[in-house]
Formats: C-alpha cells, sequence, structure tokens
C-alpha cells in the first residue's frame, strides 16, 4: 500500500553517470501482485518473432552523441510487451479518454488501443469516455470495440469527443474506482499530462490497482523528451496548402503579401517546418525568436526590401509569435481558458493591421494584404500514412506497458525507440525551437530573413560555448539539440 | 598521388571495440592541399549559432541499443560542416547527375544541391548532367542556378532526366575531367552508388581534386545503414489511395478481391508500411516472406477463409514477392535490365491470373478480382512536405562534406543523425524486412494472415537466438533489427 | 388492365411537327387509380414557392437549335413534382437496385432517393437489393433510412452491393409482388436499363400498381439523349491524375512514353475530355475513331516524329479503341461477360507490347514506355461535389415520377431540364463521339494527332452535308451534335 | 465611321416576338473592311468537320420553356468561327489583361486564347497588359506565346497579375492605339465590363479598328445571362474541404458550431451549391435571404434547437449574407473599393460572435465555436478538369468572335450553347439565387432550416403568380429561373 502522498522518482544510477529515470511500477504500492505469462507468447503472429520480449534491463539513452568521457546521462525503460503481465486479460476493464484541441491521429490511436487490447491480450472490456475529462463523472460511457472502432482512422477529429478542463481528480478517481476500470488510457497535451500525473498520485494514495498511461497529444510537438508528437507530420503537410495558396495570391497582385497563421502557442516546430517544406516563404516568424517591427533590422524594413526585390512575399506566423509587441499594443491579457493556458490574441489579424497600417501611413508603397488562417482546415483533417503507423506504435507501447504492471507514465519515442517516460519529465517543461541552433539557420538560410537578435544578443550567446562540455546539461550538449529530439528531421 | 589501385577502408579502431569506418578524403591521396575558412561563418544565417561548425571527432554510433560490456561497434563520420574547407567557393565546379527509376524528391535534391552550394558556400558554376550517366559523354550539359531550379521541388520526376545504365567510367572521367568539374554529386540506387564508387576509384587513380559524393535513392527503402530513404514516405503515402481503391471495389460485390502492386523488388518495406497504415489489407506478401499457395497454410485457403467470413479481401502483392514461385511457373528468367538488376515478371498480374484460376477451377465460389498497379502513379508525385525538408538535409549534407574534402561517401542519417559512409557499405548489401522481427509480426496480427512458415522455420531460427550475443554483428543482435535503421517507424 | 404483351410507346403529335415522346403511366393499364393531395405542398421548406408543381404540359425539347420553319421535333415530359400523387405515402413500398460496373456517386443516389422519399413523401418503407438483379431472389433485402444512408454519399462504390447479369425477370417480378413493393428504383447502365424495361413489361402484363423507374448509371456517358451521365465529370477529373504522372515519366527520360487507358468501351468522352482538360496528352485514341499504326498517316510515325520534336509523348487511349486491329492481331473475341458485352482485350498492353516491338524491331530509336491503368482507382473515389448535386436531382426527379404514377421510364437531363424518357430511347443506340465533329476538331488541333482519315474517308463525309437540312435527324442536324446533349461542354 | 457618342443596341425583331440582342461589329462604324478566308478551313484538324462554320443566321434562345403561344423573346447570337474573317493573321496584334479578384481558370483562359491565336488563326502577336487596367499604361508589357503559357494551366492565381480599378479610358486606348493592337481580350467581373463597354465606346468613337472581347470572370456565378461563371465548379469543390472540417471539430466537442465563410458578396451560388453538395450543413445563410436573430423563428432559436437534437451544427454564409444586421450593429458602411464594389465587413466574424455572446449571455447552454474562413484558399486553387474545358471553349469563343469582326460583346454559354451577348446585358444586373424557387427550396429541405420568411411575405410573393404569364419576363417566367441559367445544376 502507498503510504507517503507524494510521489517519488524512481531514479536508478549507474556506473559512469548512467541514469535510468525510471517510471512508477503497481508494486511499488501493492505489494505480492500476482502475475501471469503474457499471452502473446502463444498468437500465432508473434510466435515466430525470436527475442519477441523486451529485456527487463533495456533501456533507451537520451543523450546520442556522447564524448568518451562524458557522464552517460539519463535513459528511460524501453517499451514493448513483457514476458510476465500483471493483468489477466479477463480482467482487465480498460477505458480510453481524449482532451484538449483537435489533432490528426486522435482516432487511430483511439482505434489501436481497443485492437491492441483485444488481439494482441485478448481484453474484451474498453470503454470509452465522452467528451473529455468531464466525461468519467457527468457522462454515459462509449462501448469500445474493434468493429465499432474499424474505420475511424480514416476521419478527422475524436470519436470519443473532446473538451478542456473538467478535471476534478476525486471524482474522477471515484468514478474509476465505483466502475470498476483498472487501466485508464488518457490522450492529451501537457495540461492533461498534469491531470494525468494527479489522478495517477489519487489511485496510488487510495491503493488501487489500476494503471495509468498518458499518451501525448500536441500538434504543436512542444512535448520535450519525445521525437515528436502525432499528428505534427500530417500537419506540417496540409499547412504546405495554406502557405501555397497565400503564394499565388502573393505573386498575383502588386506587392502582394500572403500572411499564414499556424498552430504553435510556445513552439514554432509547425511554422518552422512547414517553411522549411515549402521554400515559398519569405519570413517565418515564431515565439521563440523575438522580433521588431520598426527600425533598422526590423520586420517592416525587411518587408519593403522584399517587395522590391521581388514584388510579393509570403510570410507565416506562429499563433504564439510577437505575444510581447501583442501585449503592448493590446492591454487585455490574463484570461485563461478552461485548460490554463493563456488566451492569446490572433496574432495573425493583428500583424496583418500593423503592416497594412505601416504601408497606409509610413510608405507610399502600395501593397495587397490576404490573410489566411488554416488552423482549423488543418487540424481536422485524418491523419496521414506516417502519423498512422506512428499513432499505432505509441498505442501498442501503451498497451504493453499497462499490462505490464506499468503506471504513471506516458509513452513516446526517444531517438527512434518507443519509452517509458515519467509524467514529471513530459510535464515540467516546454519542447522549443533552438535559435541558436543549425536547424533555425537553415531556415533563416532559406527565407533571407533578418534574425532579428542585435549584436549583443549573439555575443552574449556565444559566451556560453565558452562552458566546458561537461557543464552542459543534455539539452545544452549539442548545437543541434531541437534535433536530439526529432528524428523527423534527420539532423546533420 | 594514389598509387595502389585498389581501394583500403580508413577504418579506424579504438577502446572498447570502438571501430570508426571512415570516408577517404582528398588528402588521403593529395598531399599539402591548402585549406581555407569556411565562408558560413560569416554568413549572417548563421552567425547567430553557436558551435556551428562539427567538431572533427564528432562520429555516429550505428548500435544504439548497447549492453554494459558489449564492444561499442560501428562508427560513422558525423555530417555536417566543418571549420575548414578544401574548396575556395570561386573554384568550385560542380555538377549533379540522377540515374535509375523515378523517386519523389529528386528534385528537392537537385534544388537544395544547387541553392545549398550557392547560398551557405557562395559556390556559382553547377552543372546538371542530362539523363544519367551517360550524359557525362553523350549529352549537352544543364546550367543550374537558384532561379532555374526555384519551383522544381513542386514537380514529380527528375529536371535532369534520368536512364538505367550508360556507365562507361573511363568518358565519364574524362569528361569530369576535361570539363574542370571538381565536384560530382550522384543521386541514384546501389547500381548507381556501385557506378560512382567506381568513378571514385578512377578519380583516386587519376590523382584528381574531384570530390565524390553519392545521394542514395531508392524508393523501396533496400539501401541499408541509412534509416530510410527519400521519397519513401511519400510513396507509402500515395499507396494509400490504391489500396482504398481495391477496398471500395473489393466491398461492393460478392467475394471481391482487391489485389494491389506496391514497388518492391528485393524489400518489402513500401508494402509492409502501405498495409500498417491503411489497416484495410487482409494480407501482404513481400519478397522477405516466401509464401505458398496450395494446401493447408496456404495462400488460396486463407483466401477462401477470408472471403467466407468477411464477403471480400484485399491483398497487396510487392512486384518482387513470390520469385520462386513465379519462376517455377515461367521459365524465363535470367534476362538483365540495362542497371544489372533482374528483370522481373509482373508478379501482380501473375498471382491474380493464379487467383482466378484456383476459383473457377477449384472451388463452387463465384469470385469478382480487380488488380491495381499505381507504380507509375506513386513515383510520379513530387514529394511530402515530410520528404522535402529530408531531402534539404541531405542534399546539404552532401555539399557540406564535399567542401570539406570528403570524397567517395554517401550521405544519409543513421539514428536519426546524418553520417557519412563510405560506399562499400551502402553497395555490399540490401536492407530488407526481417520477418522474425516484431514489425513483421505486427503486420501478421494486423491482417490476420497466415505466416507461411513451417514449425521447422521457426524452431530453426529460434535455436540462432541462443548464440552469444557478442557473436552477433549489428544487424543480427537486436530482435527488432529492421527497425533499428527505421527512425520512421519509431521502434517499440 | 393491361391486355396486350407488347408495349406501344405513348406517341403524341401536336402542330408544326411537335413530338412528344411520353413515358407509360399506371393509368395506363389500371382504370380508376384514386390519386391524392401531393405532400409537398404542406411541407414548410416548398410551401414559399410559387408554382412549385410542375404544370401538366410542360415538355422539354430534344432539338435546341431550331430553323425557321424546320420542325419542331421530340420533346420529352419534364420531370419534377406533380400536384397529384398516385400513392398514399403510407402504402409505398419502395426498394433500390444497383447493377453493373462501379461509378462515382451511385452513393449519392441511392442517399437522395431514400432522403427524397422519406423527407419530400414522408415514405418510411425503403428496401436495398443487395448485389444488383440477383438480389431481388437470392438475397436478404436491407433495410435504408435517412440515418443509415446519411454519410454514404462520402465513400465510393455501392453500399448496396452490385453484379452483373443475373437477371430473371419472372422470379424478380414475383419476389416484388410477393414483398409487396410498389416502387422499383434501378441505377445501372443500357443492360440493366434493358432488364428494367423487361420488368417493367411483366409488371403491366401482370396488371400491378407497381412504378419502376430507371436511373442510367454509365461512366462512360455513352448513354443516349441526356445530357451527360452521374460520374463522368468526377472520372474526368481523376483521370488528369494518371495523365499528369504519364506526363512526369515520359519527360523524365530520353525518348519517354507515357501510355494511359482509360475508359470507353464504346465511347471515348472520358477519354477525350480528360485529354482535352489536360492539354499534356499528344495522342487521343477512342472507339469511334479508326486509326491503323504502320505507313504514311499512321501511328508509329506519328509518336517518332513526336519523340523527335518534344523527346517525350503521352497517349490516351480508351478502352474500346482499336478493337478492329486487336481482333486481327488476337483471334480470341466473342465472348460474353455476363451482362452481354462483349469482353474486351485490353488495349493498354497491347498497344503498349506493339510500340515497343515496332521501336525494337523497325527503328534505331531508343524508347521507354510506361504504361498506367488507373480504371479501378477512378471508378472507386467518392463523386465529387458537382456529381454530387446532379445526383440529387436525378433521384428527386426518379422520385417525383413514380409517386406521380409514371412508370417504365428513365430520368435524365435533356438540354438542362430533367425529364421522364421512355426506356426505348435509352437503350436502342449509344452516345457516341462524332469525329466529324467540332469537339473532336478541337481535340486534333491542342494534340497536333493525325486524324488517321484518309481523304477518301473525308471526301464522303463532306457529301452528307450537301443533304437538305430538313432531310437530317436531330442527331445529324448539328455540326455539333454530341455537343447537343453535352451541357457540361457548353458547346460553341 | 461612328457618329455618335452614345452606342445603340443593335436589336433586331422577327415574327412572333422573336428579338436578337446582337453585338456590334467593326463594319458598324468602319466602311468596306476587306475580308479573308478563314484559315481554319485549310487547318488538318478542322478539314474533316463537317458544316464547321457556324451559319450566319444561327442564334441561341434564351427562353427554354415556352408555351405554345407566348413570344419566342430574347436571342443571342450563335459564338463560333465564321467563314470569313476581317483580320489578316499577320496584322493581328492581340492583348489581354486580367482584372478584379482570382478566381480558378484565369491561367485556363489565358492559356487558351494566346493557343487558340496561335494554333488556329496563325496569329503570332500576343501581348499579356500586368496587372490588371492601369497595367496599360504604367507598366510594361509580356510576350505571350505558346510555349510561355505552356504549364500555366496548371498553377492558381494569374500568370499576368490582376489589379482593381486603374480604369483610365484615355490613357488606355492611347495605350492601344500607340501600340497598334488590334485586338482586346479583357477578362474579369461586372466592374471591369462596365470597364470594357466603356474602351469600346472610346475605340468606336475615334473610329479604329480594334475588336474588344470580355470574357465575364466571377467566381460567385453573379453574371447574368450566362450559364455559370467559369471557376465556380472549382469553387464549389474546394468549399467543401472547409465544410467538412468544420463538421469535424463541430462533431468532436459538446455543442460544437462550425461557421464557414464562403464568397458571395451579392449571390449566394457558392454557398447554396456548397451545401448541396456537401449535405453535412445545418444552415445556409446568403444574400438574397434576408432572416433574423432573434426570437421566434430567428436563428438563435434554431441553433439551439438544433443543438439539443444533434449536439452540433454546422453553418454555412456568404460573405453578403445579413447586410442589413451587420449595418445596424456597425455604423461603418459606405467605404468604396477601387472597382466600386462595397467594402463589406467580414460577416463571418460578425456572426461567430453574435452566436457566441447570444450563448453566453442568454442561455445556459455550453457552447464552441469555430469559425473557417477558406476564401484564399478556395480563389487560389487551379481550376479542376470540368472548369479547364469550359475555359478552353470560352477562350477560343472570345478568338473566333474577335476574328469575324465582331467588338463589344462578351462571351458564355446560354442554355448549353455559347453565344456573343452585348455587354449591356451583363452589365445592367446580377444573378441573384431566387429564395421562391424550388432550388432554394431543396436546400431548404435538406438543411431544415427555416425560411425566415413571415407568412404575409410568401402570400405576397404568391400574388405574383396571378399575373398572366406572358406579362413575366424571361427571368420571371419559370418557377425555376435561377435554374434556366444553371445547366450545371440540371433543373427538373
Amino acid at each position: 500500500m502507498g503510504t507517503s502522498d507524494s510521489y517519488e522518482p524512481n531514479s536508478v544510477t549507474g556506473a559512469a553517470g548512467y541514469v535510468l529515470e525510471d517510471v512508477p511500477h503497481l508494486t511499488d504500492y501493492i505489494r505480492d501482485l500476482p502475475t501471469c505469462q503474457n499471452p502473446l507468447q502463444d498468437n500465432p503472429s508473434y510466435s515466430v518473432v525470436k527475442q519477441y520480449f523486451v529485456n527487463a534491463d533495456d533501456s533507451v539513452a537520451q543523450k546520442i552523441v556522447v564524448h568518451k568521457d562524458s557522464p552517460r546521462g539519463t535513459h528511460f525503460r524501453r517499451a514493448g510487451p513483457r514476458q510476465k503481465v500483471y493483468f489477466e486479460p479477463d480482467d482487465v476493464h480498460a477505458c480510453i479518454v481524449t482532451c484538449g484541441g483537435l489533432c490528426p491521429g486522435l482516432n487511430t490511436v483511439i482505434r489501436e488501443i481497443v485492437c491492441g487490447l483485444y488481439h494482441m491480450y485478448g481484453v474484451k472490456k474498453v470503454l470509452g469516455i465522452d467528451g473529455g475529462y468531464r466525461g468519467f463523472y457527468a457522462r454515459n460511457t462509449i462501448t469500445l470495440t474493434p468493429k465499432v472502432v474499424n474505420d475511424i482512422h480514416k476521419r478527422g477529429g475524436t470519436t470519443l469527443g473532446t473538451s478542456r478542463g473538467g478535471h476534478d481528480t476525486n471524482k474522477i478517481v471515484d468514478s474509476i474506482q465505483d466502475r470498476g476500470i483498472n487501466q485508464v488510457y488518457i490522450i492529451g497535451g501537457d495540461g492533461t499530462q498534469r491531470g494525468a500525473s494527479v489522478i495517477f498520485e489519487e489511485i496510488r494514495r487510495r491503493g488501487l490497482k489500476v494503471a495509468v498511461a498518458g499518451i501525448p497529444k500536441t500538434i504543436d510537438n512542444d512535448i520535450p523528451v519525445i521525437d515528436r508528437s502525432f499528428g505534427f507530420d500530417t500537419a506540417v503537410e496540409e499547412a504546405q496548402r495554406a502557405i501555397h495558396a497565400a503564394h499565388v495570391e502573393a505573386e498575383s497582385v502588386e506587392n502582394g503579401i500572403g500572411v499564414v497563421k499556424l498552430m504553435g502557442r510556445y513552439s514554432g516546430f509547425i511554422a518552422m517546418y512547414a517553411t522549411l517544406a515549402s521554400r515559398d516563404v519569405d519570413c517565418c516568424l515564431i515565439p521563440e525568436s523575438p522580433f521588431y517591427l520598426e527600425g533598422p533590422g526590423g520586420l517592416f524594413e525587411y518587408i519593403e526590401k522584399r517587395l522590391r526585390e521581388n514584388g510579393h512575399m509570403v510570410l507565416v506566423i506562429a499563433e504564439g509569435a510577437g505575444q510581447d509587441l501583442l501585449s503592448e499594443s493590446i492591454q487585455s491579457m490574463g484570461k485563461q481558458d478552461a485548460s490554463g493556458n493563456k488566451l492569446l490574441q490572433d496574432v495573425g489579424l493583428w500583424i496583418s493591421q500593423k503592416i497594412k497600417d505601416h504601408f497606409s501611413n509610413q510608405t507610399k508603397m502600395v501593397m495587397n494584404l490576404k490573410y489566411i488562417d488554416p488552423t482549423y482546415m488543418i487540424r481536422a483533417v485524418p491523419s496521414n500514412a506516417s502519423d498512422n503507423v506512428y499513432c499505432t506504435l505509441l498505442a501498442h507501447s501503451a498497451v504493453h506497458g499497462a499490462m505490464a504492471g506499468y503506471t504513471g507514465f506516458t509513452v513516446g519515442p526517444v531517438n527512434g525507440r518507443h519509452a517509458y517516460i515519467p509524467f514529471y519529465r513530459i510535464i515540467e517543461r516546454q519542447n522549443n525551437v533552438v535559435i541558436t541552433d543549425r536547424m533555425w539557420a537553415r531556415l533563416l538560410s532559406s527565407t533571407n530573413q533578418p534574425s532579428f537578435l542585435s549584436a549583443k544578443d549573439v555575443i552574449e550567446d556565444k559566451r556560453e560555448d565558452e562552458l566546458p562540455t561537461q557543464m552542459l546539461d543534455d539539452e545544452q550538449y549539442s548545437d543541434d539539440n531541437n534535433m536530439v529530439n526529432k528524428d523527423f528531421s534527420h539532423a546533420l
């Protein structure tokens, strides 16, 4: 039985600086749990696989570029099926909930949790929670079977419905307990995973044999540690359509400016990759890279230059870019939406107005601006083939982990290998574009836009380099550290 | 000056079994080559990047799952820009050639070699070789500038033209020498890379200061070592369309069978991933997994069962599957096409006929078969966003390597990090789906198809597991070894 | 009660050569049928429409270009809702059957018959017949409600299933009688409509109060009288994808030839419109335009010329083109498929082989041919927006007609106006491309291909022009007579 | 020579109320113009066509549903090639200009004017005017050849550039005169055609041998007389994507409302057809159908009802809908943009805010609204196959007309036949959705939305029906009068 109220991370250290940041296990707080053989070993599809089960000691290294003498650093437990499981298939009563905004692939993850439980483990009882966290206590559940979910991966959105907020820990855990649910799959962003962590804590406090598995969902790719989040690849692909339209509009008129707002409240990954993939973009503004409008080196100067050279331009802006400028303009910040994210003003409409004002007031130049906000058209598409395969692996990882008795964990690929990651590593900070990094330099080079950094910024930044390598943490070690996490991008 | 005729691999060994399989360098056979500062350090886009240049000692490990005591194994030189370059930008005279079949992304690679040379290094002279290897001596060249290549990534095919064969080493190297070319970028499959290796050998023999860089191109993903080949992701996506059509056709008639042939002469990756992504496929046949038609556990039995259960089915077959069966049927094998690949009979038409014959002769079942061959419709599409970004990194890696004086190398991501790989590692063998592996097991589980393996096969396979781990090479170590190379798939 | 066994067309003549080719009505053979008010007049959606009901005397003229003194010619009864209906909504028991090959829009037609009956007339009992004609007697039926069909228009294929043949008149009419069905909606091509005509005759002979309505379905657009058939627009759109791929393949190699086979057993409309829309096609071969391979003015000569000029070419061939040449080559004709259509050999594979043989035997030219057969990928797509709207009007026309007591009719737009057309006009002959017409001339002009007509052919053709205009029938009157029927193409 | 300053319509009347509203001809004001044989008669592509040339007396009737005794009504001159032309091909100096907003198909029209002049008539001199009307006097021209325009139909936008306004009649006609241009092709909406009319008047006043041909361009389909405008079909197709996304977003949340704004300042055709094609829309608001928000029968009541029944809804609103309500809310109307159209406020943002306010203030219902404005993503796509064929016929009609000496005309299909229409008929009024018509009734029936008409409105409307038929003009005669002009929709 669990005795302490606050969870202590299961950190294991080893030789040469090896650290395993392990995930909790049901046996941490419930003694003498019986195990049984993993039914997969009798499954004809798997019986031909050599060494099918993951070795108990396998771990995945977070640090991939190592120096001879550097400490080995952080590792995570490898995901995959285990020889022994802590649930009899007939006893499993699983539930799935989706929270937060739409993201391509939600239905594929739902489908594959259901089909994975059913086909791999013979689990028959899976419930869908309707409409996010509040569905646990305020709605009826939905019975999920392989037949019900068979075609849902071809549709966008989430078949379970979703919502923001609605997290009432006690009501949720009461509902879990009352319904006899013993595996909880929670799909959502960092706010949702924070909620999942609290649910796990309460379940542990109550000493329930309930595994809690989080599947990180963020179209923005702003969750740390994992290589990329599902739906991101589809979103970058779909964003091409809007950028292309902006380019056609801009090219067809005198001094045409096409402005496209893309997702990215705190992280500019979609904007950055969509820009790199398209090659029609002349300027990409993201939350991580401050910029200014007026004066030498400013945005207006660059736009004027670009129009004079090319006669048109395309500007991509992430929804969270330029928030400091926006809040100077508008003194109406600070509202909270139900999930706790700051309600950001629409930066796309704001920057469009600013540019229009500048050209009508400050210059003699004619200018034609067209603004496109494809956000909901991107979020609502079904996931592409690459995300479909990814979502399958993610769902199966979660199922293997829960069956093996792990709990309070989230899943995701780390350097190409799926791993179990403790909640605190996912929710403690965000994944961001590092603008002193080669990937951003590549973007600057491809767009020719200014860096908006003063000489002083650069010098200060450079001084950090002089720190001895071994003092740097994993994230700062590499000059390519946003690439460490992005197998998608195959860093140089 | 080079003195020997046969090239010795640059292998460097280190402590704890560390092996660096290095690539050749111009200074291997030309002494006292002058260097100059990399012009990137003055490029405003790159000047803000900390530690922009790759450290001279950086290498990328091929083995990612290591045991405490296992040898560290093979490493490759990390790709990226170097502090010193061996070419003055004004002296560079580069050329680009594309060989073999079409593959999404060819134009993006061409574009980014041109733009990379031009924008990053200030190189102005880039030639396109027309129509593959024979273009070196039998055709005029095409002048390539950023303006000329600006929009080519939006089109399928290759703007340079391509062909199979035509490799005449002496004529090609004569042409390189006569035209004063000193950087050669060769985009093509394993046959083409074999040709590139021979060109490099001849250039080294002649002692020319000419860097030869290969960019591996194979829509089938059958090149080893690298994570995945460009165009593969696009091909899997586009294949969904054909599978979906086959499914609609099959569903709309009594006992409908939709047969889709996909690319894959020796490797079934496209068929496997397209099947996993679609989830509408009932059977996937690939070259790596032998199958049989008649009798218990055979294909016909499975088809009949599936039709009885579901009323329809979809069969995906890779073009190289079942070649042994096909050659039994037809005694007309052994022809060679110009690139040296075996000319395979059309297995899609063959299997369709076999199934029709079986049902008309052997059973009383009505059956409606529709055969779809989307090969050329897949090959000809432009690359998707993900492949566009990948092609950019690939092209820039090649450019950085050639500028830094490396030669006789190919580029590609290894565990998510771009690296320089010696030719012999790319051409010595093929990347294949490992059918005793979890990914294939997942496919079997999702389709419910038989493994076509007899108990005896499995037992023999299992015995290999008992070999001590340290005896296994990199490729066999992991139970998931086709995943080691596939960051695309995020192995569990 | 009907007394005669063979149906006499309801022809009504009027002044100035006016002919109304009317459709049968239940009252033709059942006397004293009661009528009731059309429930639409109380429907809030329709109550605001002025003159909502079609005037009893409205007819649609087939001839649109009239001379002052020419006879007024053929007219058809205008489609649409009537003031009086011959069925009480509660008494209606409708069924829907789909026969023959797939065609985009089938599901939309099914959906709109169900929704039209339900929402416009309050009819609740609609059955789907499973798998074509034989479903009447060999299968269970499917209950159709607005909820069941709500999303089917987003999917390709037919939700009811389809088949060829299986037409057993007595069993079908027995089934209709036994099940108490009194409205039969039959969706299919000319063979199917011929079957519908026979069913109608038998129903009339038995004196049953059963309305039989045909909805003409032919992706080839080969049904006469009506402007175009549903699915045709979608098919032409989807064919662009294959032509584009063929173009990319052809452009990327030396003397590349891309061959695309498109649907069209007897009519080349898809090939012609796909060629006109694409503008990448160098030669279009259709059943209506004989061609020859060898010698001056032949296909091979043209291909050689085109390759010499452009270095590549794209050839589009309708599946029914060159059948005379094909049958000379292959002496295996004369088989019949279940629906009675001639089983045609695959002309695409045949012409590809012929071209390859010619180039390997007869010329010194290198040549690279790529063959694409997108047939099943085209047939299986969902209908586009334009076809969706068209299918809605078609379905509603059929419903209005049956409710009004008309029977033995088919529906379709004539010069942009939906009309009821007697079966014999639809099945007596086919709609064909007229190659002495401006539209075909436009195609020849855009491809630059030869007409394959000898001077003698042309002269004979020209002589027909000298016939006095009034001697020409409707179809021959216009020099643009394939345009008369094609509002899609907006004839000059 | 022209003597009067104001142009008198060329109206010809005939027996039985026949009226030919003819277009001007160069010979109206220039006497003794020489003619020559149409070079098409020697074109091999056309030489096989019987009766290739349009008969001098051919006219196209606007009225298609005629009563026995009703007057024959308005006719237009049939478009197409004439036996005699008024320009020697070598003497032709043509120019093309595009004005106003983007519309799919602009590049196809440009391409086909160039290719039509070149290939059909042997005309070699064609200029593109850069950036709309002001390009005549403020910019350099662009030389257009078949090679230059070969692939432009595959791209969206206009390769010539476009702008609003900039119409200075004297400067434009001076430029035409100074450059020696004698055929002017003007592609644009009603404002642009009004400008073309003025240019024609000035050219006539100066007595110049210059043919002025207008090609009507309006994505909204709001130009009268013609069947539909080019680009409309593509726009309806592309709008499906936005509606589908709105549906997915709405379905995935509690009481989700998806709002999609579509083009249509004065005419709701795009909104109406997109709604009918999609079948996922619950409410469609267009300029022609007034609506109100509050109270019984109002929009808010309907939304609440729909959410209670279905849990979500999709609302499509044309940009010009509800302008009276909007202007009540906002007192900032009356501004004019450069082309003279009223600058309308963004009704999509406005209605979204109104709905949000209502739900937060007036009701206890939770509600989630997502607003999508796909306007620029729709306008910028390339035209689909159907529009490509249509644009070809349109361009060729214009070329045939100008070569034959007609001037001051616009082209377009009337009841499926291309015709020459005098400017005044195109610009005098707009094409609108008639809401007392069957097509709108069909929409109301498919969405179930209220008609927003009071009983009194309907009664007044009905009274108009009582007017004797012969008093009604063409437009009002038919109960289906928006269908008369829409062959696209195949009226019942």
